[in-house]
């Protein structure tokens, strides 16, 4: 039954290193039935290996030296769990040299150096599949590649940041400031010790990347990403948003326009029908659009140490069928096009802007004017009763407008002595 | 070229094979590309040969003929979207033995026999997919089958009916009556000439078995699977359950218990709160739970010309990708579990029961003496002010109770003069 053992080397037994271990202890008894084969996880790389001897049954797989599995030829799949650039970028394509399988759940590496690695696989006929690098235990990589394959995709867009969601969440249902409302992501365990990533946008920015390059059969890197975070969302834009049918949600959006590939995230009103609008707390959800399937959305836990170990080993799952199967590298890299990327200010979308302005006649009709003189339409307007003496708050949402158009307009708004303050300035989510 | 190019067959032109005939079409010139081997529709099956010569751009692909495909030993694979048992069964299964691969939509045939296909596939080192029997565009089986296979699935339900769907969200909006909404559904062509199978909900309990098998790795087949329709369903039950926090929706239930496995389909009440109770019109939405990846929900167009040519589509990519690679059959029957299937008075749920009583002193007494007699524990009650004289209606969702207790202590009830009718008798799904 020896043959029957593919063996794999975990690097990493952290967060989601230890619900894998967890994920394989709790399959062995069914996985020969399963796939045919059984897996062996042989090696763990560790930093601190005493640390590391409390969560496993054997300590003796634990190392320390990343040359030990490397050197080891019947170690056949590498799963990498250590995130960030380096060295797990010196890992991977050293295993994948070695002729080795890679699982990585990297988003940082993958959205930077996805070609370099899926080449470096072909080159060695391999595997390197990432399902879990995206939106942790949603299917999304593989049901791009493979069961809506034969779409051309126009959009891929969603809420992939469950740290955000639940700001967001918490911001409007109970109508918190950001700041508290992060301070209670961070007490319950939804926000790291350093959220920066998450609340700028950056975590999101590189799973649109990823999910971009997959949809659209085009490369899309995370520098082709225009990133926005949520720091600046007062409960207040959340209220405005409200009255006017709609959510802020931390958006991901890609688009693929004959222009060229739009990608970008942002915080952006979605109308509150939308079903992406009731996806609350640390939920994901990927929203696709294709010219066969039309609209379809794929909703799930969106990190966490057991649904993202739940994709890494559905990927490893995988690679032992394709070892069996004696058909590895079967689905490499699928980005055959080379889309252009546009610029931020050159895509068009609708804008929610809030104002305090002068409190007195014409000031109104002044607004407008600049908004014309740029060919900005407006779609809804509303203002409130004066907030202080001789001060009002107006919130326009306008109609669909080229981005460079729209802050030319708002760049003279601020020039005017009669706008004292462009409180917020938002995209809205829609058809343009 | 030439052995880059890949030959299929078509069993049928109607909606869905004209679908895929576009797929085709818009694909073609990409495929190459894209999976490395070029598709040809080399021939296609009809029955009305000139009839469907308006329909593709080469008419001498047309045949009447089964046996000229089976035996044209360039085709490599088959397409079947021609439904029903028969003759797709014989077809099926003579394309298998003859070495060709198998596409199929058919949910009638896989819901009974889907054993004896996938046996046969096997046998004959064949693939055999029908992403596109469940959930039209919706990827499902294959999400089951590998991005979710290192999940031990404890249940798998749905929304999987686009015409009950469309049918339940008018009743639910517009005070529809059941007979109305059907009307509309026909005229709108969200429902057949003859909706039997839909508003039966045969055609769900088809795609329970079906994703039954699929989540939980043991057969399940259309004979296990007990069904209900929507018929029956008023607007006043769904106006009752909407004040109880409620929406109704024709639900398709498979639960892996320690017990066995639980599979029905019935219209029941679900909390309004649910993703599934915003799924509305002739959407389709397939939420599955697992021990790794928790809760996760897909979400689409659950029929259509175009979604389920996208998934029949994706279906031939893989087999052509596996052809490349030589290595089909790599992914065949996963119901390597013989696990078996509880009688529906074996099961637990809520129950909404909406009675009209006598309106006397003492009735209330007496029903909930016949409850605490079969252990049935009542969670809700209403009474409403009398609709007639000397009738009252009343309104009870229990807590979880075994349905053959439940429905012991409905008959009892029945028998009472003091309850004058049972007008509704609903489950409400729910954790049990």
């Amino acid at each position: 039954m020896n043959d029957k053992v593919i063996n794999a080397a975990l690097l990493g037994l952290g967060t989601v290193g230890t619900g894998v271990y967890k994920v394989w202890k709790s399959q062995e008894p069914e996985m020969a039935d399963k796939i045919g084969s059984r897996l062996n996880i042989k090696k763990i790389l560790v930093r601190n290996l005493e640390k590391a001897a409390r969560k496993v049954d054997d300590p003796s797989v634990l190392t320390d030296s990343w040359e030990e599995i490397l050197n080891d030829p019947e170690i056949d799949i590498v799963i990498e769990l250590i995130g960030g650039i380096d060295p797990a970028r010196a890992y991977i394509l050293e295993a994948l040299k070695a002729g080795k399988h890679v699982v990585s759940a990297n988003k940082d590496l993958i959205a930077v150096h996805g070609r370099e690695l899926l080449d470096a696989a072909a080159a060695h006929k391999v595997d390197f599949l990432y399902e879990a690098a995206v939106a942790g235990g949603i299917p999304i990589i593989r049901p791009l590649k493979q069961c809506l394959a034969a779409n051309h995709m126009s959009e891929v867009m969603g809420i992939v940041n469950g740290t955000t969601n639940f700001i967001l969440t918490r911001m409007t249902r109970e109508g918190m400031e950001f700041a508290d409302a992060l301070a209670l992501a961070a007490r319950l365990g939804y926000a790291e010790a350093d959220p920066t990533a998450d609340i700028e946008g950056l975590d999101a920015g590189r799973k649109v990347a990823i999910l971009a390059s997959a949809a659209f059969n085009s490369r899309v890197v995370l520098d082709d990403v225009h990133i926005e975070g949520i720091t600046k969302i007062s409960a207040g834009d959340i209220r405005y948003a409200r009255e006017m049918g709609c959510d802020i949600k931390l958006l991901g959006v890609a688009r693929n326009t004959p222009e060229g590939i739009e990608a970008y995230v942002c915080p952006m009103l979605i109308p509150s029908s939308h079903p992406l609008a009731s996806v609350n707390d640390s939920y994901n959800a990927v929203f696709v659009r294709g010219d066969a399937v039309q609209d379809a959305m794929f909703f799930g836990r969106g990190a966490g140490e057991m649904p993202t170990a739940s994709a890494v080993m559905g990927d490893v799952f995988d690679i032992m069928r394709n070892i069996r199967a004696d058909c590895c590298a079967r689905i490499g890299c699928t980005c055959y096009k080379n889309l252009p990327v546009k610029k931020m200010e050159d895509i068009c979308n609708r804008y929610f802007l809030r104002m305090q302005v002068e409190d007195r006649c014409g000031v109104l009709a002044e607004m407008t004017a600049v908004f014309a003189k740029y060919n900005v339409s407006v779609a809804q307007i509303v203002q409130k009763e004066k907030m202080a003496r001789e001060r009002a708050e107006v919130v326009v949402i306008t109609d669909s407008v080229r981005e460079g158009d729209f802050l030319t307009a708002v760049e003279e708004l601020r020039r005017r002595e009669s706008i004292h303050e462009i409180s917020s300035l938002l995209r809205v989510y829609g058809e343009n």
